[in-house]
């Protein structure tokens, strides 16, 4: 056991997080082969970041994909975004897995971007803030390359005439002692914070709540944010929905070796808007302290999809770390710098086309309930 | 002293209300013959709702009337009415003050409906239930008379686009505990609940929030209803605003001769659509046990302009309790059923006008905060 790590939704530290002890903490279930198979056969294959162990952890993940394999309910993909700052690189992984899960299996997605969050959970944040990341953090999002038509952005305080609503059906059903008994919060908190996972729920649970009809979300998340979705694993067998199924991610290391990469101090993150040039000078510095500690690596074991590249660095790391790093910062440049030039090229040509996206309005009246 | 009442916000009972235990309990100022003469130097005359000591009671309402003899600040009226069934006439006596404040004066007059609260409160009732009788009292609202120029409809559930961000704002001022020891609510509570206080202080406060510019709120409302608002003064002091000036009303009885009129038992109450033959009906049949427990005595107490009628059927009540509560039921006809009709033809005329009152969009942007 690692000593000394701490993740909550809110704040990672230490100097390694243990995954494992997380799944005895939080009460996960480990992707097991049964699972990974199941996934494989709905998905038609696996994607590396699960084969390699990045999803690592998961709720009721099995129901969603037998809900798949067997036309059950209709899946739908959901995952967010706390809009606190610029996105960074270890933002895309839930993104990633959303994305190919759903031109795998052609599913809807909704993409929750909770400035609302930020905005009552940072002192320092202003709502311009928050507003005007949200709307940055839109322009990536939407810049990875989705189709409109299926793909739908929940900017919280923009889309609040149906989602205040939708949310006060989902806050009447949660007493303040389970919300502080799941987020392990208590009585300092601010009452904006103490609302907020009844907003986060509405994305969760708003199809079969809404349409009455079988529906299912999936949620690629990282695992910090396992005790805040537990809320809307509560709601759901309180209001007799189908509860999510979620999939957990590790995080990837900040550039100083730190357990998660951050926005709060931009030399720990590689920005989705930095410069080409600030990319290559941020990898060549960055920590690398031993291979479990080494940024570039934790980069390509998410960013490199070539096995055979991955699995060579990833073994001249463990026999000869300072060969091993030095490899792995060059292959990590030669990912991420093109990748970054064609991503800040793609948010150029889109950067007008936010309002494609956004869930304006709900497809059904709140009226029903 | 009364023995076993209980008033709070969302619950009145006992035989009779101990009034000026309230004062004690809440920590309310009483209306000082000096306040009572600031009020009628601002307004020109003193209201017969505050001779006759309906309106007994307030908080920082010096404040406010300074604030309007000297300039001071942009005084503005603020009051709303939770969407829990129809109104009666007991929901009048804020909205009587109001009106006629913002006549002698010339006042922004903020009327906030407030069906979120009303939602999250009561299992019983659907957020279709509680918009239906959002619609259904704003039209009681404007039926009464109203400078659509000076006079704004916040329905909260219809209007969210722009209050939820205002409410964060608010909410992230204030912590679970603050609320639990305001309020004497305890974790059992829902999240709802614990989010709407900030709610309702969005209108108490947020002319100065948003300009920036000296404004005040005078609120008139029911006593019950006090211990909620003090998150609006709790809000003010941290926030370095001007605390609204709050003016505190008895209830009227219930027609049973409860110690408040209520909208759950039709009995109890004279609503604002009942057939005028149903209201003589109810107040034949309303129960005089006593002179203080006389319902028409209560009403007349609130709606018979005339002081010399009232004052006289007063006596006779103390005098000869049979004779006056036979002379209070036939003067309370006299006054409430024509109330009652014209009340409706104007509701009728009315009834397409909520849309030139309704507030759906705020005058300043809120990205300054």
């Amino acid at each position: 056991m690692i000593p000394g790590f701490k993740v909550t939704p809110w704040e990672v530290s230490g100097e390694l997080v243990d995954y494992n002890e997380l799944i005895s903490l939080f009460g996960l279930d480990i992707l097991t082969t049964e699972v990974r198979n199941l996934f494989r056969e709905v998905f038609g294959e696996e994607h590396y970041l699960i084969s390699r162990g990045i999803f690592y952890a998961h709720r009721f993940l099995r129901l969603a994909l037998l809900d798949i394999a067997y036309g059950r309910a209709n899946v739908y993909i959901f995952t967010g975004r706390g809009a606190s700052g610029q996105m960074h690189i270890g933002h895309l992984l839930p993104i990633t897995l959303a994305k190919w899960m759903q031109e795998k299996r052609n599913l809807e997605f909704f993409f929750q971007i909770s400035d609302d969050e930020k905005f009552v959970l940072r002192p320092d944040l202003s709502l311009k803030d928050v507003r005007g990341y949200a709307l940055d953090n839109a322009l990536d999002f939407i810049a990875l390359g989705f189709d409109e038509r299926r793909t739908h952005i929940i900017w919280d305080t923009e889309v609040s005439s149906w989602l205040y609503p939708l949310s006060l059906k989902l806050a009447k059903e949660v007493s303040l002692s389970e919300l502080k008994s799941l987020l392990k919060i208590d009585d300092s908190w601010n009452v904006g914070i103490s609302f907020y996972p009844a907003v986060q729920a509405a994305p969760a649970l708003m199809m079969e709540l809404l349409t009455g009809k079988p529906h299912r979300a999936i949620i690629p998340m990282a695992v910090d944010q396992d005790p805040m979705i537990r809320i809307s694993i509560l709601l759901a067998d309180k209001l007799d929905l189908r509860k999510p199924g979620i999939i957990h991610s590790k995080f990837l290391l900040g550039l100083k070796g730190e357990p998660k990469m951050g926005t709060r101090y931009s030399e720990s993150a590689i920005f989705l808007t930095d410069s080409p040039e600030k990319v290559k000078d941020k990898i060549e510095k960055s920590a690398c302290s031993s291979p479990r500690r080494c940024p570039s690596l934790s980069y390509l074991r998410a960013f490199d999809p070539d096995d055979e590249s991955f699995f060579s660095i990833w073994e001249l790391c463990f026999e000869n770390p300072e060969e091993g790093c030095k490899a792995a910062k060059k292959r990590a440049k030669e990912i991420l710098v093109p990748f970054i030039e064609e991503h800040q090229a793609r948010r150029r040509e889109m950067s007008d086309k936010i309002g494609d996206f956004l869930l304006r309005e709900l497809p059904t009246s709140l009226e029903g309930f």
